[in-house]
């Protein structure tokens, strides 16, 4: 596989955890690019002296000698400020995103591993999306990609019904989506990207206590449970459960993916259960994208104490949805 | 200190985790009490073959001998059948409460630990609350006390906003409610009850990212920062925090207790974090109580495999807070 990362913000840690998962992986069976700045990534390999040797490359394509990093400049920067918002950054964090979703997209490169990027820095370039999910879906048409998050080392996998949204808005979303495409989608991006044959859905209730019985909110008995009934024939998914107990009493442990209906509920126990070795991967893309589960940790940039193990992780599981999804497409021909 | 424990649902685990929470405290420096069913408690005594013996009480002051648990009869039942749900066992679980109240109202206990209701059996009972929280509010005639939940071994606390409310109604009441208030009753009860001489509370945002500066939202610019302004020169109220991030980096550390703007908001992380020994405090009360945190096991009432352990570390909290307050008083004086 060749795997592509884009370098996120030059001023967060997204190159130094490149950099220290590129050395992890130099040696393994896959071949790697980083699509991005040669300045940005030569800045930290130098200021971090880390033992990697860097070669500027015209096309993804281009073969490097064992252990050599490959770069594509896609946009190079005038001053680097390491802890910085600046606009300058934001540009090329978003620039660097786009080169590589087009090496995805057009084959040259198996799968796309995103850096951290910062919100304010890309809004000061132009750019409104509120995260890789967003950017990404615009890219590529897709209105509605699913975000979710996996630790390997629990095996605990956890999407989001809805994601950036005004907690307000949360309850009408889940009235006016179509949930029912949503699980559809759900499960076959489970089939496919994680070769699970028949995926065991959980689904959260959004109220508490799953409402107990239309006590505290309906969306549960309106929604939520007639979904659920209405996919039974053909999809295991089972719930609306009491969120509350559901990650404390391990229930996760008889699912493969827990759907969490608003950020927070689905982000706060998995950053307790994960917060080292989650990943976030984007669902219904055309393409193969995984992050790593932080931000741009500006407040350590620079000083090399960024920990690459959510990084590293989400590359490796690139590697496996690129090879689960070339493995379906041949059982398909 | 003289503790009387509220049965909770006879056909739940309540009378079996108190009788194994008294098999450790009988030979404590304190006194216990079971204001509820004599039939009750020596129908799980002898199922689960505990050595433990009771004795019927006309008043929570006889005395009894060492070893010895004393049980005030408030309601018999005609049949006991653990797992169901009955209008009955409602019937008795919340006559026992108001029992145990009113001892500890009339100075008589010094601390008052309920044991598991079941919403739907009090229900059946007649009874509108949705758990003991609004119901001990309405009998000592306090609109709203607070709901907090304590983790002895992490010391962690945490104090929910707005407690079993649909989730499409959480802004608006966070818009609405008197939250200066709220943060200046929770400081006193920190003081007062726990001992905290300048309580640091941390206060989590209702949006996801704490709205990220008002991209996702608008409670924490327009409501929650400026309550915290206003409060700062007085109290150390920091926030409002991203949640979701704020229990996996382990945040909670660097204060006494961390406000959620609702109910799942604050238990999901909780219950991950301090499933077997969390305890539920009500504060703001003019009695003393504390209680497990979890529900009725119906399915495994009966069967002495449920652990007391969280009822037990309720006592301990209810003995402690009990102390605090009568120093408290004795200060004053």
């Amino acid at each position: 596989m060749r795997i592509v990362w884009s370098i996120g913000d030059p001023h967060g840690i997204g190159p130094e955890i490149i950099l220290k998962s590129f050395l992890k992986l130099a040696h393994s069976n896959h071949s790697f690019l980083v699509a991005g700045s040669f300045t940005v990534l030569d800045y930290y390999r130098k200021a971090l002296d880390l033992p990697i040797r860097l070669e500027l490359v015209k096309s993804a394509t281009t073969r490097v000698d064992e252990g050599v990093l490959p770069v594509l400049s896609i946009a190079e920067p005038e001053t680097i400020k390491p802890g910085t918002i600046s606009k300058e950054a934001g540009r090329i964090a978003i620039e660097s995103v786009k080169a590589a979703a087009d090496l995805c997209g057009n084959g040259l490169c198996d799968a796309l591993v995103t850096a951290p990027i910062h919100k304010e820095a890309i809004a000061m370039a132009g750019c409104d999306d509120t995260g890789h999910t967003g950017l990404l879906g615009r890219i590529f048409g897709i209105p509605s990609p699913i975000m979710m998050f996996f630790d390997p080392v629990l095996e605990l996998r956890v999407a989001l019904a809805t994601i950036h949204e005004p907690l307000a808005k949360v309850p009408g979303i889940i009235r006016s989506m179509n949930l029912d495409s949503f699980f559809s989608a759900l499960n076959s991006s489970l089939k496919t990207d994680f070769a699970i044959s028949s995926p065991r859905i959980a689904v959260l209730g959004v109220n508490p206590h799953a409402s107990d019985g239309g006590i505290m909110g309906n969306e549960e008995q309106e929604i939520i449970r007639p979904c659920i009934d209405r996919l039974s024939s053909r999809l295991k998914v089972e719930g609306p459960f009491p969120a509350d107990g559901f990650f404390g009493s391990k229930m996760y442990r008889n699912y493969d993916i827990v759907v969490a209906m608003y950020h927070d509920q689905g982000l706060l126990p998995f950053k307790v259960l994960a917060f080292d070795t989650g990943v976030n991967v984007t669902l219904g893309l055309p393409i193969v994208r995984t992050s790593p589960d932080h931000g741009t940790g500006f407040d350590i940039a620079g000083k090399g104490v960024a920990s690459e193990r959510s990084c590293y992780e989400a590359t490796l599981l690139a590697i496996t949805i690129a090879e689960h999804r070339i493995k379906q497409t041949k059982q398909t021909l």
